[in-house]
């Protein structure tokens, strides 16, 4: 049983929702699984749902067992193994956001952040396998990739893709660095500390493999864009 | 004598300046003074002014010898012996962003990122003295951050500035950490910890005491939502 | 059998305690669970509390395995499985210490810093879900806060808290960084660098979540307070 | 020209004082020398001691030329060379602080924190000399020491003196890491790790050379200790 | 088979013993047992011990699968399962060293270090329990240390250890960092740091628990000292 | 006076010269200029070229003072005042490096190594205003890039360059980061961590801002591949 | 079902092979196992030895189920369980690479190395068990080092090997630093320090346990030797 | 004026000497140099001399304004320039101490740490120009080094050298790590970690640059193998 509480608050018993978070800031809390049972996670999104019944809500960090739990108890929800999240609702986008990164390993960042794009109300476009050491590839997508509302580049090891790619479009630009590596790369410190050295002006970043920081941000640029475009 | 070369390279001698671009990021190149000497920086915005002469051009991080030479041999030119620069030629701005700190020791950076801010195309609004150890004066200007199409948060010490206010407003919100501090706090890499690892979601972040990637960064983001809106 | 030494030493054969420490600090010792079996925390414990028969006794970090254990040969034992300790033995508090925390994800700590507040002679009271991303919350409860004798701010991700909370009370106020955080926080060390760099005055700290340490010291400093005032 | 303005914020053009500090935490807004020039620290210490007639006023960090300026043009002040403080106004202590420290390295920062002691309201002690390479001496203070209502241990170099004392007495004690030594010793953060490890229970630290913050810190305490004792 | 080569060199196929260093050093070589098998180091044990049958030979860092292939197989062999040693063949010392720790945490690298010492010429005296949290003990002890050849002090946490006994004593002494502790403690560094920022002068140290090092440099020194007084 | 010993070994007085080392390494001994006064660098730069007068001696890290005390006495001297080099004798070279570089604030690196180069017997090919921010100018450059013998990549900030050449040429390819960078780079290491994370394969390095290092390097396998070429 | 596609890129479904990689660097893509199914493996090696047919194909860290599975479906590759990788199609060799190492424990780093350089086109010479705690037999093989065209020197703990190299030999050298070590070696980056801050002129290095960078760039520079030298 | 007082302690006013310290270590105070003045130096040593007029008395760290004032006010004592220490009394030594190290640049430690070990009672003996870049010449003196009672191994850069003697004699070696070094070294971090994982046992270190803590160790060693021989 939830209690709905005066100020915008669900107890769950094990956590209590911030239910008055959209009307605050625009969107729904968000579901963080790291550290939480799957049923835990069903719950919680369970009465987010039900608090927002018009807005899709999100799951992240997802274990392989919360996955399974959701497939199970929650039939409505678009659940993706990748990027380990659930949706649950519809999503409505508005902008479009590249996510663009240089090879397969990323795949899970780039799936994550691309799920929160959606979340937060922008389109998300992957274009994977455009990685710096075969530039040619990279400069096939320049116009797909400058026609984009926002530009998120997810890159590993030396993170030399965004600053390319700064250099090649004005476009809002959010790196990720991620943890992808061989070798010594300090998990992805090795790739942060590139993101905010980067030779190209007006790069902003945001935590190793944090797809869902990215998301969020380029969706909150992206729809603005396009709603006042309307 | 500067030669203007076919592929957009204006060469200075000491420099060579990418005329081109603004054609290919849609800004001009920006002359960073640091290293550079006070001769060479009046040149270096004369002959970019002249490649734009419908364009601001923008010069940062000017030591006090290099303000003097500009005003000496740039009359045209606006200062700000605070953010120590120097801009040439006309701004023109759409869309607004709020520049947040703390107080006046994180002035220069707030002032420099003001400036880009303009030069790139946007109106700043600073709003400083708002800490968060005094929460009244932030909460009391909610309501002129929650409007501005992007917000920028600068500050030092422990950084909590961004968290406070990502859970105030839904607005795209970039941190600059500065290196303001007594005693041992790193050089600022204290502050740029607590920007990606804040608590509010969609935080994005720059160098520490970047005032100017985060200024770039913010007009291209309020200058687009702007030009949608028209 | 354990041999009570003249020099106010007890022998347990795989540890020795200092018995004579509560007349020289006014505590006696505490079983550290962490690198001992089930079998030698329970010794340890039944030790203390024949040495100490009017205070109580204190476990921390103990296994599951440790907690059924002294479960089933400690029934006087009070167990707390999220905090991860055993009480053996009568409390007696005197001062209240206020324990303030931003969500369900630093429980342990603060529990564990509770239980060994209320073991150190003050009363502890839980103040949770009250994060600096939501700051009406924290409003909510300054007057709560402003009347304690001490309080505990246990933060995790930037650690914003304690200097929010150092701007809104002038009441003694102790630090605990948490290791709690998504993605790249260096284990706890970018909130403990917050902690030492806060923005408000007087804000002091303990390792990492050292809930137990905070606890020890707010005690000493609440137990006086009250004891000078009766 | 100061203006008083509605909300408690006194401002003087290069900086606006928080004169409501006071009602709200106990303690006047102190003035931090460092990056502000001597006339502004002479300006800023008239303006709080108006505005609390009643109180000390404290000023840190002063250059030579700043104590210069503070004997030229207010004679009422009491300045100290070695803890780089002026102090203007009246003081009223209650409790005691035992300023402990190894030797007259460290005597900057066990000035700046007595001076901070008797300006938030207790009386400071001083007891220097005390190092534990020479530990008979620290042993010929216990009694003194343990009498007091807070410690204030100051250590540089591998910083034992904490540990020592905290085997010793049982009063709260506060650890000040100094960035004393000869050698690589990370500008003092050995010493802080130090404090933070110690393997005496219930040791706070603060920043290193913060005698400042620790000074805040335990004068709260002692005022407190003493207020109730009444 | 092994085969003994010209060089001194035993090649056992998995490793090569270098058999003339006994002559070149005055020590034979030692089996590591990190990364070996349980086969491997019974197999290098036999070759060394018949390369030196009048020495003493040891292996350490063994797993309870090594320490249990060594009861199997070599029935002469002295086995210790908490400094996870093995020593085949008869010992010889000339000398005394002192080896002094806090308490249990440590007596792993004390045994180490202690069993390293009798193999390298010189004999072991363990003084445990004497940490500096309970100064009397260590002081009751210091006529023993004193009179030592040379002092081992192994120490966690923040190892204050070092530097109160390299102010009682003028003795060689050398610092064992160990990496006991609980919360951050950075693996051992902290203690390491504060072994070469000792406030005592003459203190050596070693790598963060590494008693064996310190074992032999300890019995080289007690067995000169001790070879030169006969 | 200088007096050459029986060992190769020429002293100085303030120094001794290894003059046998050309024979043992193929390449004379170099005048590493920090750290030593003017007149010891020409002194060192004289003997050396007496002991190697059909061979080019350098000098490498001077001071402005040093240059000028090179520039008065020794007027057969090749001086550089962006490299910081001084050269005594003929050069013989053989093979091509090419010297790639994004800026100007790279040049006294690319400088000091194209020095190297020549000294050790390679022609240096400088390359330079070719960063990745702008890639169409590294593109037009790509034959002449991989039509030499090695390539020596000097890159600062996030140091991409690498990287992408890298992935264009499979010509050997050291890299050298520098420390040019603006706001918090870590002096360079942020460069360097990104070398040795490089996605494209067989990138080597050096230490920061380390030219010399690398132009031995380059050097030392033009002048191979050319020997055993003709 | 493997697609070709135009522009050189074979598609796996899981991976996009870059096939044209060889055409413009000379050497074909790798297939790095690390974070790869066993299946995965099996059919990149397939994929890749189709479009090269007349080069070796290497595969990299390999798990043991890796090796099993290439062991069971790619009967014509030769496996190597030490280094982990397997190799499918014929080498052909040019020039000779000395891979120098202290001892067994760098083994699966040597071989990793050597079996890149045969597979990149150059013929690797083993020279384990020369490490400087035994000068004598390293001094033993300076002439077969000497004689090589490439000189790659593995070695963890202090990597003392790759500076006593480069004062014997003047040979191109590659310095490869390996995690190997007992206690606190920071996983390698010691070693790596010392590989930068070599005393010795010309010494470039690669990342962590990286052989198989390092047998790249070796290949790559004794290949070019000996394509010349014909 | 200065006060002897009971406990062993002279009163200079600025510091209180403990004079009672060789009674209890066997060796009297040092004066540090480093942040005190040239008239505080010379008292303190006179204070000292006139304390121990039969002992030698050390001054370290002097500036050159210290070292005048010392030639000045103290005729009698030994100045070094170099190593910046002065001397006053008369050194008596028993056993010597080989100081070896690898070129002039460590000069000043190497003098240090010989005036130290005279001061503390052995006989230094320096050997320098042995740095393992020229391995012929270390081996040359092998003889003379191990027939030293202790070797001390000063090395900066990379510190091979400390594992190079560790493997050559069975001596006692204490390494001394230097902040010498060309481009980023961390200035002598590099160096202590080398010496703290060198391959060679037995070897312990002191702090970067402390040439005075390892002549300290090393003569306490050396006097009293010497003292017990005779």
């Amino acid at each position: 049983m939830t209690v709905s509480q005066p100020d915008g608050v669900t107890d769950l018993g094990f956590a209590r929702l911030d239910t008055a978070r959209a009307a605050r800031t625009g969107d729904p809390e968000v579901v963080f699984g790291q550290g939480k049972t799957p049923g835990q996670i069903v719950a919680a999104l369970r009465a987010l749902h039900e608090a927002h019944p018009d807005r899709a809500i999100l799951a992240t960090r997802l274990s392989e067992d919360a996955l399974a739990e959701c497939a199970e108890h929650l039939p409505d929800a678009v659940l993706d193994s990748v990027g380990r999240t659930a949706v649950l609702g519809r999503t409505e986008t508005r902008g479009r956001v590249a996510v663009v990164a240089a090879g397969t390993s990323d795949l899970p960042v780039v799936r994550e952040c691309a799920t929160t794009i959606a979340v937060f109300g922008a389109e998300p476009d992957e274009i994977v396998d455009v990685g710096v050491a075969g530039i040619h590839r990279l400069l096939a997508q320049r116009d797909r990739i400058d026609e984009a509302d926002v530009v998120v580049a997810v890159a590993g090891m030396e993170a030399a893709l965004p600053s390319v790619l700064g250099g090649l479009v004005g476009v809002p630009l959010i790196a990720v660095p991620t943890s992808v590596g061989y070798g010594w790369n300090l998990e992805g410190v090795t790739a942060w500390l590139a993101t905010v050295n980067s030779c190209a002006p007006g790069v902003v970043s945001v935590n190793v493999d944090n797809g869902f920081g990215a998301g969020v941000a380029a969706a909150r640029i992206a729809r603005r864009t396009a709603r006042t475009a309307e």
